[in-house]
């Protein structure tokens, strides 16, 4: 198979873009160094073709299932791949030493876990949610539960979940049913149902520690009476807690994470008096779904790159083909007896892979973009830390669902390039399109993003978030101007920015929530183009001065990003400025 | 499930809008009422729901595989619907009635086939294929040819296949090598491999005809060099003809249709003492490809039906679970206490459903528009009939890609309303996502469309075919005018066929045919909008003065393709205009 991901275009953007370099000034990063950045690169990108990709399609062929002892069987190869990934010890490559980690910066363990993804998606995301897990609990756990829990999970003997969704409550958490009620000891008593939890069951590590939102008494409806719980598998006295795996859910894709019904405390494991699995209640009650987002945020972004990882690596697989593959003539071309041309010489086909190479490298700058910010969030002032976690959550759920719109697209796009061959299961691609399909559902749906950003994010603080984009973006266009081939793209940036300001207020100037957010999936899918633009301008200008068919070819994927897709914002800004009633004004029964 | 297509539509696309009734007033259909149409309908729709639905999932889980004794073994659900089908006699329904037919408008073919595809659309493959084949032997094959091999196919007792590719040739038939000798008896020897050979070998029927494109000596290089002919699996006198099944291939979705590699003349079988498979010439040496085009173009018309059939029935079968499933509530009513709503009620997911519902409404009305056209001709004055298949070719590229396009989309948004049940193999809208994925790559690739519709369609004839069309548009809209809630659709149609026809002049102006076929695919994708906002102001015009949900829901979903989708056209008219360079600048080794 092709390298599903391309060392040299991270190394432009981590070190001739984002100059990652500079974070090891800061004290948090201080033992860190390009050496020491390189050398868990190359260590991901080597255990990845190694022990993930190969796994790839044998766990796609092979769904996980409950065998006869109840318990989840995955193919053995998944098995024998994530126990070499464990053994690698990467878990824990971001967390503090004092937890056994190694202080890597965010930005360097996504462009290392970036690698995992491509190679295999639904192997990596074990991994992905024990990390996840075990940050919120270093941060909010008591020492005694990081002791228990965190350390173990940081060693990747135990894996994590995060457990929201029930089967009658996804998007909307407020209606969960889950209910947790105070024991005798201190611990809590949980009950309820678990829908779509990803990892919620298998056999590859000593122990799962779920985190689980249950609604405690007395912290009145909806989602302020939901607390967070860890609920583990088995108990600190190795006895089998009481959370049943009731069944797996049959995917589309991304098989190879199982996926997971659960039942907590319906008596299949009893290990208490009392009824219910046993808890334990992190933080405060009342305050779970805070510290979730914690969690979800994180993973949100997490989502990002699963998504840019699947289009990376489709894109990298259709490239390799369109160079080898020959099939007609130029369109000038009228002789039968000459020879077939690679697929690489028709306009189409590289359309379809400059679009790709535009999708794909663009949203991973941009999740490596919003990692570094999370690094220097960590090592800022008070008010500048503030400052770049108000610009992270207004790009939060841009870069969870921009990647998973596009990245799915330029998977769809690698078939095409394909022909018949990539409609069939012997080539990569159609695996590939089938996992990305997950992404702009799950850890918030597509559509919560666009209530996400424009009725809270570019609201909060009076619109402050919104206002730092820009002076961002403006400065990008103040440099963009002096460079003779971004000066054009540096126009029509600032333009396309003035107006998503314009038309920001205008929404909110109507005064009705309802017709404001009537089309705020428009407005998350506008704002997604506008903000990619930004980064492919970014791109230009650490190209700039440089020569070469790698920069060459930044400056084409730039190109194609500013004639073919900015412009797609115009009628988008122009629907929104109508504030249009559309979609209020159909009823039900007209369909 | 949901019912997978709408009576409803059906009966107002055919009667109230195209008034196919009128069809009976010519020669060729007398015989024929608005009775004997509903009958094949309600038949189809029964027989749909009977025969077809309940296999559509064990189709796809249980795929086609090659049995000890060489021979394909396909479910037995599925070998009995389609037994159940051709004993309902409907493959014969538009033969002539010479042919044991009932001279059945195409239109109302058509309308029948949908439900089959709707219900099961791999299953569909075989009759559909079945009656493209016998309806080219129908028109070039010799009385004999026509006893011997139309007259079995339309009673179902043979099914046909097309055999046009070959491994390394798909897009470019001027490189298929598959070779044609004339045998001293007059019939020729066969040798070569075809690739992507739909229902290419099964044991569903006594015999298999496939229509094979081989070069015969003597006819020059590239297409010129390319005769037709039947090639059955079986020869009159009962041997074995030597075509031998290499291999099925295994798809993303579509399963239930085989999808061959077949090796003709290998020696497998080897019924002659000459070697090759034995074929029969159809017509004259060196004009298969014409005749080939006879059954492609039909093809074409037909995938776009299938690709509009997936995209319906997930419609419908996302519908009925936004309007039964409940999650949130509205984004005013802040009230955690208060009741969930239907998904409905959420402007985004009405959104989803609008778009859904103006994709593949406005897709299946214009496909039925093209099938009444080809009922035009075959009953027109010669001079009305040129006119009317000079549009029709236009319109064929539009015909096969835009819903291939759109109503995949549909698909998407489909999955999406469905949440995380919609990414699962319990619910049915993952499968026709990956049925769906097919119809971009299969009866030329997206791309090849884009090529023939600015590259051959729109020049032929000094571009009278864009005028026809312009023509047709006009008179729709000056209807337009005079209706209030159409007047404003009428003008932004007008204005962006008038801005298609003086930007393909300007394309056409640059006297390069790199440069203008540059973008040709975005110029396909452009006129198809246009094609279908057109077809959706029809709509409205047939809704016009007629009240109640089904009215109110055309006019909604035309007010959707107005404001949401038409207005795309902009950015693209405005990169076709300028002859955009980027795809033909760009260097291989850039990527």
């Amino acid at each position: 198979m092709a390298t599903p991901m391309s060392r040299r275009d991270l190394e432009f953007l981590l070190y001739e873009w984002l100059d990652v370099e500079s974070l090891t000034s800061r004290e948090r990063f201080a033992s860190h160094s390009r050496d020491t950045f390189d050398a868990v690169l190359e260590l991901s990108a080597d255990l990845a073709m190694k022990c993930f990709a190969p796994a790839n399609k044998i766990g796609d062929a092979h769904e996980p299932y409950i065998g006869d002892d109840g318990k989840v069987v995955l193919p053995d190869e998944v098995v024998a791949g994530l126990e070499e990934f464990r053994k690698a010890g990467l878990i824990a490559a971001s967390f503090d030493e004092e937890l056994g980690g190694m202080a890597l910066p965010t930005v360097i363990r996504q462009a290392s876990s970036v690698w995992f993804q491509a190679a295999n998606a639904a192997m990596s995301s074990y991994g992905f949610l024990t990390v996840g897990n075990a940050n919120l609990l270093a941060e909010y756990g008591t020492p005694e539960q990081i002791d228990t829990w965190v350390r173990p999970l940081v060693e990747g003997r135990y894996s994590g979940t995060m457990c929201l969704s029930e089967p009658q409550a996804g998007s909307s958490l407020a209606d969960i049913t889950t209910k947790a009620v105070k024991a005798g000891d201190g611990t809590y008593r949980i009950t309820g149902t678990k829908m779509w939890i990803s990892a919620g069951d298998h056999e590859l590590t000593e122990n799962i520690v779920h985190l689980v939102l249950a609604k405690t008494p007395g912290g009145g409806p909806g989602v302020k009476g939901i607390s967070l719980f860890i609920v583990p598998k088995f108990l600190p006295d190795g006895t089998r807690n009481d959370v049943a795996l009731v069944g797996l859910n049959h995917k589309m894709g991304n098989r190879a994470t199982t996926n997971c019904l659960l039942n907590f405390g319906d008596g299949t494991f009893s290990p208490a008096a009392e009824p219910g699995a046993v808890g334990f209640l992190v933080g405060e009650e009342h305050r779970g779904l805070s510290y979730m987002f914690h969690m979800m945020n994180e993973s949100r972004i997490g989502v990002g790159f699963l998504a840019t990882a699947l289009g990376y690596a489709g894109y990298q697989a259709s490239l390799e083909y369109a160079k080898v593959r020959t099939q007609g003539r130029p369109v000038d071309q009228k002789d039968p007896s000459t020879k077939p041309v690679p697929i690489i010489e028709h306009a189409d086909v590289r359309r379809m892979l400059l679009a790709q190479k535009a999708y794909v490298e663009g949203a991973l700058a941009f999740g490596l973009y919003c990692s570094k910010l999370v690094d220097e969030a960590a090592t800022a002032s008070d008010e500048e830390r503030d400052r770049i976690n108000l610009l992270l959550e207004l790009l939060t759920p841009i870069a969870k669902s921009w990647p998973s719109q596009w990245c799915l697209e330029a998977n769809s796009l690698a078939i095409q390039v394909h022909g018949g061959y990539g409609y069939t299961r012997e080539f990569d691609v159609e695996q590939y399109y089938r996992d990305n399909r997950l992404n702009p559902i799950h850890e918030g749906a597509h559509g919560i993003h666009g209530l996400d950003l424009l009725g809270r994010k570019v609201t909060m603080q009076g619109g402050a978030a919104l206002t730092l984009l820009a002076e961002r973006i403006g400065a990008t266009v103040d440099r963009a101007r002096e460079v003779p081939e971004a000066a054009g793209y540096a126009e029509a940036l600032q333009s396309a920015v003035d107006r998503l300001g314009k038309v920001t207020a205008h929404i909110w100037s109507c005064d009705d929530p309802k017709l404001a957010l009537a089309n705020a999936t428009i407005y998350l899918e506008t704002a997604g183009h506008i903000v990619i633009a930004w980064i492919w301008l970014e791109q230009v200008l650490a190209a700039h001065g440089r020569s070469g068919d790698f920069y060459d070819g930044k400056r084409a994927a730039a190109q194609y990003f500013f004639r073919y897709e900015l412009p797609k914002t115009g009628p988008q800004l122009d629907l929104l400025a109508a504030l249009d009633r559309t979609t209020l004004d159909v009823e039900p029964s007209w369909f």
